[in-house]
């Protein structure tokens, strides 16, 4: 009992979400122990187990490649990295855990005393049994991470450091997969593949939009094309944009997903645009299946939302995850493992995005054939039968409002904001009043209601 | 003392208003035994005592007439209806209660068991000493309710069920009254009359009409024609709608008026339109009058407002009511009586209807002769004297708002929104700046701003 | 410490403000003793003393010429007033406080029995040790102001009242003070100076705006003209708008300030238009500096914005004040003294006016030059060091902000609004991605944004 806070709004059935959360899950743990980094064969290694899921492609970069206003940056490798101390000692090992090299170090093999290793060692004083996680990309220099309780533990003297890794001309590497619709109108869902070893705060971003590729891969075609985006943040989404640029006003909806997998949020930031569909859309689902979430403003800071919004872009892809970045105190450390994220979780976050891809296939405007008075819905068996119950009274509202505002100037997302009523029951009553004759298309000339 | 919550903010007089509430009671009060359906005598009754007021017109329309989507239903008359049980006792009989026989019911004589005839039976689980209300309009059947306390002391055995009653081709009957104002603009109010024995939820509703149009019937020719409509919930709207759909461009304003006689709310429902004249003015009066009132976006559930807001019709139509229909414990109930309705509601509902026509009537929009810096108000003699009272200052304030905002694109009602001002006290205000000279009418080629 | 309450968030350094509140302060207190009113010598030598500090203009308008719908009133002067009781000793005397003659009394010698001098006499009977502040500008009569607890010594008896007062033709006065801009496009400040010895109510604005005056003019030519305005209440706006109503289309932005020195609000009543660039410059100043602020709708009645914003005129001019006028138990009365009054408050008061007029001046809309993704600011030196504490974050995010927004659509002003950034760092952030190359001025064919 209690497996779901919403368990009475769920649109889905109890063993649909249950398996998509264990399947989301094992892929995400599947994908946690690879050290990742903006290139490199971690990201390929992690692309190569997506692949079992859906055939993806693999996009390489080469190395300098002009990618608007920066070039694509050189390939890191690691091998091995420690420190020993005058007794030969490991202190810190890359084998024990991926965090503990500043992820895209530069190579070295040098002895060196205490007081200048030190200049090289990051923790987190007030987080002392946590390794955080750091990144050192645009500059020439190496560094270590580690337990502040275990640095405290260092004596002065002489350690050694190596670090047989490498930064070398290649390319950067990001994943797209495609499903055709029957338009070419495009849903882009986009998730970083950048972070060694944190399980919510990139595995379950990639594991849920590989388990939603592979199911909507399985199902009818939608009416939208659906794009699937799996690069490394910034630098990869500013490939993917610059390579991409004269199809992006196919683009009608998008989400930036990251941090699918903590019982935190959930949280929505809007496009730039701050009205878009999505942003309507998300607002809707999170009222009908999340009450308790948080919606922001945009802010130019972030994931990769922060390019595809970008001035010169300004897509309408918005940010979705539970707990926001930077809020929760497991954010780059250590401790985004994969006993933080659930597979409850990941279930409901699943659910909230089925459920916006709902509203975008499904949308449409219908146009009442009986707009005088309400018509008898009863001598069409629409009504439930007396003394109703709470589920037949909202289904009667339902009814209700789309004749209603069926007036050819409202969709059912229109409906479903005004009304109050959720998305599904304005679309699945909409569905019955067009099956009893009373509904048309009023944009029959324009399926698309972007 | 504390004859009424608003005391202070009263805009007519404390003798009109007591007159008001005392004799809309007392016609409240001689409708109420009638036993109202949606068809049949007792809606003939009802309006003949109407009549005694004002000059009604009494409309037939034949059974079977096509209403849009619905048709004309038979007449219902119904002379005796009882329970026996195996004594021949009588168990119920609705010659003690309208409310024992559910409204439109098939005649019936049989015999039966208690088992069976339970099903028949309409109680209150959760009330037992109320008599519930229910119809059965759209189905051939027949039913009885009483109080669930004495529901359960009856015993198996045989019980005889007899219902004198009818349905027959006949005419659905409503009641239309017009007082021809100098424009034909229209204000429609429309009430209900197909509810037996329950005081609030229609014998309220009818008798402040009817007292409205015999006061205004009285008074000069107003600006605005005004349309009185006493026709059964749903099917007589839709009945006046398809006699009159050529002339309802005229409607400007309409109010839908039930339950104005307990204490609760006042409540306002928006007309679909949401932002429309009406919706203000009654925004406003409701500020001026009640402002513990609650003011609520429409919704297509409710009363007769559903037919005039259907997206066919739209019109600019809301809903007043004191508490709000479904949110009273006596709703559709026999403690819905006499007891429940006051002469101190009755009048504050009256009030503010009132107050909404003199918006509708004396709005208009003044332009400023004196436009550059304020005119000097003290040699006009239109400053109150030096220290005035509160009253003093509020009125100097209108003043001051309305030669500020009197550009030509304020109306009255739009100052009395911005100003935060009562509308009384701006109107007030207007006509003395007018008889100084210092405004006249922007759209004297326009009077009414619908 | 605690010598300023929004200490963390100030823009201006601490000797600056320490200055500003001190030389306003001087000032405020030198004009403080003179008995001013609407006309006199009392305004003019008030001109003079402020003439120390900036060559302001006196401007002489005739008593009678045609203002609008008024007329320039006659000057006043007066020499001596007292009442003697019968022993001949002074129980009121204009020498001791200049409230103790109501303002711009007429003259009077008489005898009278206390019954008759008591009508002449305004007290405070809830404020017993305070002298009111009255004035009889519009009839012929004279008064005296003292003391409840003084008022209630007097004796039934025959009492002195001397007056040698004066009304005569001669000229109303005002004093205006320019600061060329590099444009045309204005800027008015306005302060009433009709009051005698009150120090928050009059003095404090005249003398704040004459320090700014001095301090601007003293700098590089701004890119507004400022206009500055010392004018008795009412009629010397209305005298200042009737000789320049010609070049009133200049007016882009507006300020009355009165009230500046206590330590209350700070209050922003808002424009008559209500979203002026005015409005929103003083909501961010406000924001920025003093969150605790209140903001007001625009309403008629207050000090000369009433005039500026009059419908003829329509200037957009908001009022700004630190209490609101009327709010305070020292409002219009002895006890606003200069102890009531203190430098600090007047300095913030003068801080927030120097961040409106920052905004005035340096708002322009950028437009970015790298639109496409996010700029690489590492290269360029714009990001902060790692690990950068508090406000080197809001300094970045500053960064980002208005690189998103520079689409060429938003100034920096509603940069500062969306964002929620202060507009200083949105200034600062602007200033230096302009000198990095990467924005450049959107409307540089129009200047000014008006």
């Amino acid at each position: 009992m209690n497996a779901h806070p919403m368990a009475e709004r769920r649109f889905r059935s109890k063993s649909d979400t249950d398996a998509a959360g264990a399947k989301i899950y094992a892929l995400a743990a599947e994908i946690y122990p690879i050290c990742r980094s903006i290139t490199g064969d971690g990201v390929r290694q992690t692309l190569d187990i997506l692949k079992r899921q859906i055939p993806l492609e693999t996009v390489e970069v080469p190395t300098g490649t002009q990618l608007f206003d920066w070039t694509a940056p050189q390939e890191w490798s690691i091998r091995e990295a420690w420190i020993k101390n005058d007794q030969g000692i490991k202190v810190v090992d890359f084998a024990v855990h991926n965090l503990h090299i500043v992820n895209y170090s530069m190579p070295a093999h040098r002895f060196m005393e205490f007081e200048e290793l030190a200049g090289h060692i990051h923790t987190l004083p007030e987080q002392p049994d946590l390794i955080p996680y750091r990144t050192i990309y645009y500059a020439e220099n190496w560094g270590f991470c580690m337990r502040h309780q275990d640095f405290e533990q260092l004596k002065p003297g002489t350690y050694e450091v190596f670090i047989d890794a490498e930064r070398f001309p290649g390319s950067l590497t990001y994943g797209e997969y495609v499903i055709k619709g029957t338009t070419d109108r495009e849903f882009l869902l986009s998730a970083h593949l950048c972070h060694p070893s944190l399980a919510n705060d990139n595995c379950s971003g990639m594991a849920l939009l590989t388990y939603l590729a592979r199911q909507m891969t399985a199902g009818a075609p939608p009416r939208h094309t659906y794009r699937f985006i799996f690069a490394p943040g910034t630098i990869g989404s500013l490939a993917w944009l610059s390579r991409n640029e004269s199809r992006l006003d196919q683009i009608d909806h998008g989400l930036v997903v990251s941090c699918m997998g903590d019982g935190g949020g959930p949280t929505y930031k809007r496009s730039r645009n701050g009205k878009a569909f999505i942003d309507r859309a998300m607002a809707i689902a999170l009222r009908d299946l999340a009450p308790e979430a948080t919606i922001l403003d945009f802010s130019p800071y972030g994931y990769d939302e922060r390019q595809y919004c970008s001035p010169g872009f300004n897509l309408p892809v918005g940010l979705f995850q539970r707990s926001l970045f930077g809020t929760f105190p497991e954010y780059h450390t250590s401790a985004d493992n994969l006993d933080f994220i659930r597979p409850k979780h990941l279930a409901l976050s699943w659910e909230i995005i089925r459920y916006v891809i709902d509203i975008v296939e499904n949308d449409w405007t219908p146009l009442n054939l009986s707009p005088k008075g309400e018509p008898q819905l009863g001598r069409r068996g629409l009504y439930g039968a007396m003394g109703g119950d709470k589920r037949t009274a909202e289904q009667a509202m339902a009814l209700l409002w789309v004749l209603n505002l069926s007036d050819g100037k409202h969709s059912l997302l229109d409906m479903a904001e005004r009304s109050g009523t959720s998305f599904q029951d304005i679309a699945d009553a909409s569905r019955r009043l067009k099956g009893a004759g009373l509904l048309v298309d009023a944009r029959a000339l324009a399926p698309l209601d972007a």
